[in-house]
């Protein structure tokens, strides 16, 4: 403690001169950063140093003196004078208790987020797995279509995913989740007699028709995460793969809903009014989905990755944006 | 019209045919992606090339395709008939009316993302400026801290603002915004006296004291950010951007509560309860402040260029990840 005590005088002093320095050299209108005595400049920035939970204001002190620095025209005393700070910098980073020392990380979701798993090449088994959740009229499909292309990686859709499940359970009647996505309502009435209810309950098995779906999805999407490369379009396939312990990229693309009006009165040929009603009862059906299957609630930035505003970016730009993010 | 009803024919032909053929090289287990006849298929196929919503079914039936053509053994055959997929692909893309070919754009925000623009050199003279929103606890301002050093840019976070807000103002008395973002309620009873508000009714301009911080910041940050590369954390910047037309990149960083509460008791020494009950009472200042001054909902994702979960990535990570991003 008593060596610590010296060491955080000794860094306290070694600032107080860098922005007497500083300022000798630039002469900011806004003065130097420490306005008092050397004696009670030393003695608040030792404190700062062990103090919890005000450390970081120390790195705010010492971003205003790097801030002026870098404005000093002569280039020999400017970086004289960063190279000192950034020493600073370091000591200080070496300090027990300081700014930027505890991580953010949650390890179990890292392991899954395929970005940084790949590129950190901690399993090179994995097959890179890019699902994505979007609103409708933002473009979303038309990335991930094109996204796969690029990467010449599978591409999986509803409609895809519909295909191939009436086909594997053919044998057992067609089950088709698009249909249930549309009419799903949880808690809503529902218009069925006893017969199709009896009929419904013996071909899943005992569960509701949309239940029994959605495990079925949830199979075949654990599957082709498992043995390919692929985009998987919505499906809670994010929420699907991080409870099975998958590892995935999990995006969200959106953009204003103003923006996605205009979208979808191009796409479908749709007044304002149509559009806009339209766009609200799809949202109103992504978002009972979502959240009746995941139990989290979509379109939340911290359920996902990244989440991206294609209207910002456009359909190009938004493609190469996850291209870089890759780095492939 | 006549002519397009041949090209859609002949194109639907030759997509039928793909099928076909990618279906006797590899022999899926489900069959054709086509079951039909060739008449029922075509006459289908050429519909989708021209109906509007459903266009987009269209690029499901060929996705289906190229996942199962990708998976031919025989390196020939696969590039061979790959190469008929890509070019029916591009003919399909000279459509007039099929998907893809509306982008999503907004072409005024476009022109403020400062990573679309400096990359297409749409204004060379843009300085680069980050706007960093972040919840409390996601290591955001470490995240901003570290990003700065690393691209030697200017770092402001409200310290600062405070410090640089306090000189500038220092003949008219101190305007403190850190105080009046923990104050802010806007709706709440103050416990002012008279001679208080008619003090800093003059002090004022005639404004309330926690508008006029709010102006005299932006005003700085808008000088800021037309005259130097910076990150600016926080205090709204990018909306203070964005209404004032200056380019910019806003990112938001976030992370799920349960992970932002373990940061926050490490790093302020507090027990579970204490930090979750800390992370609520900011989390609910931040949304007031940002949702009273931009009339945006705060943290959704569609007023931001990208949103970041910290969680996923770690500091440095996410530092990676942002560079990557600018590609400089």
């Amino acid at each position: 403690m008593q060596d610590n005590k010296e060491k955080y005088r000794e860094l306290a002093n070694r600032i107080y001169d860098l922005d007497g320095e500083v300022y000798q050299c630039v002469g900011s209108n806004l003065g130097r950063t420490f306005t008092g005595s050397r004696e009670n400049t030393v003695r608040n920035l030792s404190v700062l140093m062990y103090t919890k939970p005000d450390g970081h204001l120390l790195r705010s002190e010492l971003a205003l003196i790097s801030n002026m620095a870098r404005t000093i025209k002569d280039k020999e005393q400017r970086s004289r004078l960063m190279e000192k700070y950034n020493q600073i910098l370091r000591d200080i980073e070496d300090l027990p208790d300081v700014f930027g020392k505890e991580d953010i990380l949650d390890q179990e979701r890292v392991a899954l987020n395929n970005l940084v798993s790949r590129r950190q090449k901690i399993s090179e088994g994995d097959h890179l797995v890019i699902c994505i959740s979007r609103t409708q009229g933002s473009a979303g499909n038309d990335i991930g279509f094109e996204l796969a292309d690029d990467l010449k990686i599978n591409y999986y859709d509803v409609e895809i995913f519909d295909q191939v499940l009436k086909r594997l359970e053919a044998e057992k009647g067609a089950v088709n989740d698009k249909e249930s996505f549309a009419d799903f309502n949880k808690y809503g009435k529902r218009h069925t007699d006893l017969k199709t209810v009896l009929r419904e309950f013996n071909r899943y098995h005992g569960l509701p028709k949309q239940d029994a779906v959605f495990f079925n999805m949830s199979d075949l999407i654990c599957n082709l995460a498992r043995t390919e490369d692929c985009i998987i379009m919505g499906r809670c396939a994010d929420a699907i793969l991080k409870n099975n312990h998958i590892p995935h990229v999990s995006l969200f693309i959106s953009a204003p809903f103003a923006v996605r009006v205009q979208h979808i009165m191009a796409v479908r040929n749709m007044n304002l009014k149509q559009a806009a009603r339209f766009l609200r009862k799809m949202d109103r059906q992504h978002r009972r989905y979502y959240e009746f299957y995941t139990g989290e609630k979509w379109g939340k930035p911290e359920n996902y990755d990244l989440c991206i505003n294609s209207a910002n970016y456009g359909i190009k730009e938004t493609i190469d944006v996850i291209r870089r993010l890759l780095d492939e």
